[in-house]
């Protein structure tokens, strides 16, 4: 198409509110427009690029035998009531009543309307296994969306779901998922992405994996191993710690502390390290407002997440109330006391270590001399820390962890029959009985993995988007347009360009260079051809690439069959 | 793909519920599921139909300079705000709050988004005319959803805006539009389709048409002249008619009439006919509840659409409550009383007319020889009439007029500058005059078109659609798939058409025929092939067409190159 018709803004200034850049190069080019809080229109050039991830996710999932299918937006609150995830996801889960007063959902995940399509269908073990898959517009009502594309309200997302008759053959077409899943990500430009171990959270099931693309700006932290081949979402990374005992033990002391309430004002009080320290870290249950009072070494942090799979319920951060009976800034393991239902927990990084410092349950009062084992004999520890950067591998042992950040372009879930039991899905074997399937459920967002492969591959200047999923594959220029013999031939090129089936962008606009060019940076296209008076002279046209790699000039009766031939060299790399 | 995986449940009773052939057979087909009132999960076979109509639109979108983009879900209220559309819609425009209070809707129609997202864009005359489009999934809360696809909650729309900066242009892009929805109609397989003048409703603007399927079983009701083109929803069709007196005026006289209360009563005890008779048919205002008293002639009825474009509001059939000086069963145009605020409108029918019943505002009794220019001189009549069958044809004036039923598969809307004022969208001219730009919108329903092809091409056993949006061009049938040497080439077969880019569908289930072809009826996939054992002896295969024009015994060596060359023909005669 031609460029002065193309719909939608191009601007230099960076938007005050993009913190990445992404973000930044998408509103600056033109991609997308705000219309409320993490909701976007589209323009023609991110459209293009997001019909074209959508056909390379519907080859391959048509390629593992997916079979497309199309879920509601809406959905009947009923469905999810079924699964007991009306009630049990939070507000991010949009809530509405129809004109029929009917209680609904807007859809933010597709199991129980997976289960609900096929479930009168898959009643005889003979129908197994079958995937089943959508690409459709999904609503999550985030608290918080940013970072443009990557954490929005409203998107597009490719979700498939597997139904099995053994774990053995779930385990088998996740494998093949998997690698299904490695293709998509490296034919849209991203081959470095890797998969990291993850927590399953409010999808239910077992195994699950995250698929990253490491970046400073992404906003999951991700434990990997330098020694090994171990990655996991810090949510689901285990804290491993060695606990040695210090010398003998203190006595139990108590000391006067006025004015101290944080660990680290009683350990700096004290002279003596953080990891001599028992922090203790209170929250309260969400549906009840009980207390859950958290020891844990000084230097750690809780992870909320282990703390919420191990309640089985979610949490928020206390409010310490004159009447709970917890000293706020003294709350320590001995002697303590809290008002009504509460629960105590021991994170590991305790178990077996003493002279502590840590509350004495008394208001301007801290112990020192703590003894795990001799002062709260009955503790029983589990792990609820968060591993640390340079922290010691759960895999090989070594304190080789580093923390990196990452962006989640997709995950796979090993979901069991956490949905087909409460939704009582039912098959029959070969011998008559009856068996709930186990599911597997996989997902891609669409328009995070566009910003994704833009947060890859861009410059100062704009995207570089691969060849694969680029809005053109050819961004034809015109400098001078007010040159007739330029601007004949340059229109003739275009021509010649479509009839060779290349998606090909014209820019014959009357404007200077730099305002030609910065646009075509903007618009990240691979190719870029430029004819202009100076060139004619020379008979040709000059062909560069958007990332610089090619630079050249082609005669003009060469110029198609050049561009056909990096084409398929530039499809070649990524298809590799 | 193999049928025996084909996830969907195919039976032959009709479900109770569906009162039209295409939902029935597509919920006997295995090609979608009720998941709410009005709301449906699609299976494979529909999808692929969708998506195949789906990509015939956009190529005709994309062949008159559209641009595809992307509108939400779900939009802000304050959108809807700015073009007065959050009040005056009904209670189908569905109305949420999000996490954080914000008041939103999800859209049924994308004008005020497509406003939105180019009037920073389009400032100068120099990016005019453009339109974009966008095919997304919408949400219109349907008191009565029925039919299938025909009347939905949740459906995918194709909805495309075009700006301009004159009516000309926009005429000569409607005209433009107007075209490319009879290629979209014919390559989908219905040029059947007819366009008809239709009324905006709430879209507002001035010119429109629908494009109708005609079919017994549509929701629409379409008057057509049998000896013009003249075409025109009845919602929107003028009701012409030709008034003469009857001879002399008859004196105003009150005649005692116990116990009648409706025209027709009034008229059987006064034995004379309809016609000559003045009715009273009366309305409330939605919002103030202020009385609307219409009279019109005995034999017609009141045109709801007319009414309210005339009042510019919407209103409900009235409650006569004793207070509101109304005599039900008596209300004629002299001494008329009505307490509060009211309006009373003259339907064109009675203009002129004379010696006439009708009520006398008084309990239990009426008038006869009402003489409305003497009786009722300050009269002003407009119409607000039904057309009928056998009625006056506004365009050629004869008495043509033939009402038919028939499904909207599409709608194009002059708009004018409704949206671009109340939204404040505005560009500079030459001379550096400010104007609003002008907008046409153009609507089609994706599923909604599947089930009308399927409404129109379907014969007892199931759907027969066409090769261009078929789910799939081949359905190969291998009969005794426990017959070695028909089930080797059966496969054989199955991969060669794989190979030669041919969608197929494999049935080798080892089933009865009846089964089989009971199954391949329902998936109406155009071309079947036969492979069976008698077959093999002969060294054919049976190829037919589903709607039983092809029936035919094809070499083996021959079967590829067959199919290729019908399906081809099939294309070309939707093409011409």
């Amino acid at each position: 198409m031609k460029l002065d018709k193309l719909v939608g803004e191009r601007f230099k200034e960076k938007p005050s509110d993009c913190v990445i850049e992404s973000h930044a190069l998408m509103m600056r080019g033109g991609y997308m427009k705000d219309v409320a809080k993490g909701i976007y229109s589209q323009y023609t050039p991110l459209k293009r690029i997001c019909q074209k991830i959508e056909t390379i996710i519907r080859q391959e999932m048509d390629a593992i035998d997916g079979q497309e299918v199309l879920f509601p937006v809406a959905l009947p609150a009923a469905l999810w009531d079924e699964s007991g995830r009306y009630e049990s996801v939070g507000s991010e889960l949009l809530r509405f009543t129809d004109r029929n007063g009917s209680k609904m959902v807007l859809g933010m995940t597709h199991e129980e309307a997976a289960v609900q399509l096929v479930r009168d269908y898959a009643k005889s073990y003979n129908s197994y296994p079958f995937m089943i898959y959508q690409i459709q517009t999904k609503f999550r009502d985030e608290a918080r969306p940013r970072a443009g594309l990557i954490r929005v309200r409203e998107f597009t997302m490719k979700d498939a779901y597997s139904f099995h008759t053994s774990q053995e053959d779930l385990e088998r077409y996740y494998q093949i998922c998997y690698e299904a899943y490695n293709r998509i990500f490296a034919r849209a430009g991203i081959p470095e992405v890797v998969t990291v171990a993850s927590d399953s959270g409010m999808m239910g099931g077992s195994l699950s994996h995250e698929y990253m693309l490491l970046t400073p700006i992404g906003e999951d932290s991700i434990a990997i191993c330098s020694e090994c081949d171990y990655r996991a979402n810090m949510e689901a990374a285990e804290s491993v710690i060695e606990n040695e005992k210090d010398g003998s033990d203190e006595p139990l002391t108590k000391v006067h502390t006025p004015n101290i309430h944080t660990i680290e004002e009683i350990c700096d009080f004290l002279k003596s390290p953080l990891e001599k320290s028992c922090k203790a870290v209170v929250y309260q249950k969400n549906m009840t407002d009980d207390y859950v009072v958290i020891f844990i070494r000084g230097d750690l942090d809780v992870n909320e997440t282990k703390l919420t799979n191990f309640l089985g319920e979610e949490v928020h951060p206390a409010v310490i109330t004159a009447e709970c009976g917890l000293n706020a800034g003294y709350i320590g393991p001995v002697n303590l006391t809290v008002n009504g239902d509460y629960t105590v927990i021991y994170d590991q990084s305790l178990q077996g270590t003493n002279n502590l410092s840590c509350g004495a349950n008394e208001e301007e009062y801290h112990y020192t001399g703590l003894c795990m084992e001799r002062d709260v004999p009955n503790a029983e520890y589990i792990d609820v820390a968060k591993i640390v950067d340079g922290g010691i591998c759960p895999k090989c042992g070594k304190k080789t962890i580093h923390i990196s950040r990452g962006i989640e372009v997709g995950n796979i879930f090993q979901l069991g029959t956490k949905y087909t039991e409460s939704m009582n899905m039912q098959y029959l074997d070969a011998d008559g009985e009856s068996h709930y399937p186990i599911m597997g459920c996989y997902g891609i967002g669409v328009g995070r993995l566009a910003a994704s492969v833009c947060e890859a591959h861009h410059d100062d200047f704009g995207p570089i988007w691969p060849i694969s999923i680029a809005p053109w594959q050819v961004h034809l220029c015109c400098l001078r347009a007010d040159d007739p013999e330029a601007k004949t031939y340059a229109d003739s090129l275009y021509k010649e360009l479509q009839k060779a089936h290349i998606e090909v962008i014209y820019d014959d606009r009357n404007v200077r260079p730099g305002v030609m060019f910065s646009d075509a940076d903007l618009l990240g296209v691979p190719i870029r051809l430029v004819v202009s008076p100076r060139n004619m002279k020379e008979s040709v046209v000059e062909l560069s690439s958007r990332d610089k790699s090619v630079q050249d000039k082609v005669a003009l009766t060469e110029v198609v069959p050049t561009v056909k031939k990096l084409m398929e060299e530039m499809m070649q790399k990524l298809e590799a």
